[in-house]
């Protein structure tokens, strides 16, 4: 049984612009997914919401709607560009299925509910690259999900480039 | 380069007796394992420290040398059915190195000293079963690992009886 790599799998990866993110693709690539030509790989990004915006100036006013506007299109351009590159990491897999997913609203949110919905057997996330102050602040993305998705959570971190080749 | 099963991994699992524990070493088994020969699987148990005991009473006069010895002697009895309940586990395991460790201290600190030391490609672990309130004091054993190991984690939670079928 155990050397049959028959199962069928279906990994949802959480993508960033982060290099943390790639790095947990390449890794799972490189990992978890040789061998095995059944599973069903799902890159998912989430494009933060209009309101992340808004609150930066506690006005609402502070940005135009044309301001508004062009972020909009910087967020889609940089969701078009994640997944290309997400994409074009998955290349060399053989026979396993690439989906791509785009939804808007907080990463936390959309990863748990994403993961819950799609019934996926594993999610894969990097562990992102906030400093200390900053994930004060946002909490850890990574942490939120590893508590609430039911399903198993697989956490790769980048290692730091040290010299050490581990 | 996708389709050949030839990469060594060596494989961390944290096992207790809890049925969590073999839980995520069947998931981890069936979904991680399978199909590659190449592998060393770890079997990680820590038992806790004498000073748990000692601490239960605040005074550490409690229990005597002889009753100490029993729960010495208990700890290796859990760690030794821990261990075979494990490798029981992994006999369908075609190739695969399964190495068992039994340490001694704080889950916690064993779990991440073990993955350091050993240079573990992953670390795999169940989501254990602590009430709330004991959580509160405890911690997350899981969550801590998540936050100070330096290679990836996979955390496996075991899916509550609701009558899905996942």
């Amino acid at each position: 049984m155990a050397d049959v790599a028959a199962k069928e799998r279906k990994i949802l990866i959480a993508v960033d612009e982060s290099e943390e993110s790639i790095y947990a693709l390449s890794w799972c690539i490189e990992n978890i997914l040789t061998g095995n030509s059944n599973d069903t790989l799902i890159l998912l990004y989430s494009v933060p919401p209009r309101a992340v915006y808004s609150t930066l100036d506690g006005s609402g006013y502070l940005f135009s709607s044309d301001i508004l506007a062009t972020m909009e299109r910087y967020s889609s351009g940089v969701a078009q560009c994640v997944m290309e590159k997400a994409k074009r990491a998955c290349e060399a897999l053989n026979g396993v299925k690439v989906e791509t997913i785009v939804e808007h609203g907080d990463a936390r949110d959309v990863i748990c509910q994403a993961a819950e919905k799609l019934h996926v057997d594993m999610l894969v996330m990097g562990s992102h690259g906030y400093g200390v102050i900053k994930r004060a602040f946002l909490g850890s993305v990574s942490n939120h999900c590893a508590q609430n998705v039911k399903c198993p959570v697989l956490i790769v971190k980048k290692p730091k480039t040290d010299g050490r080749s581990k």
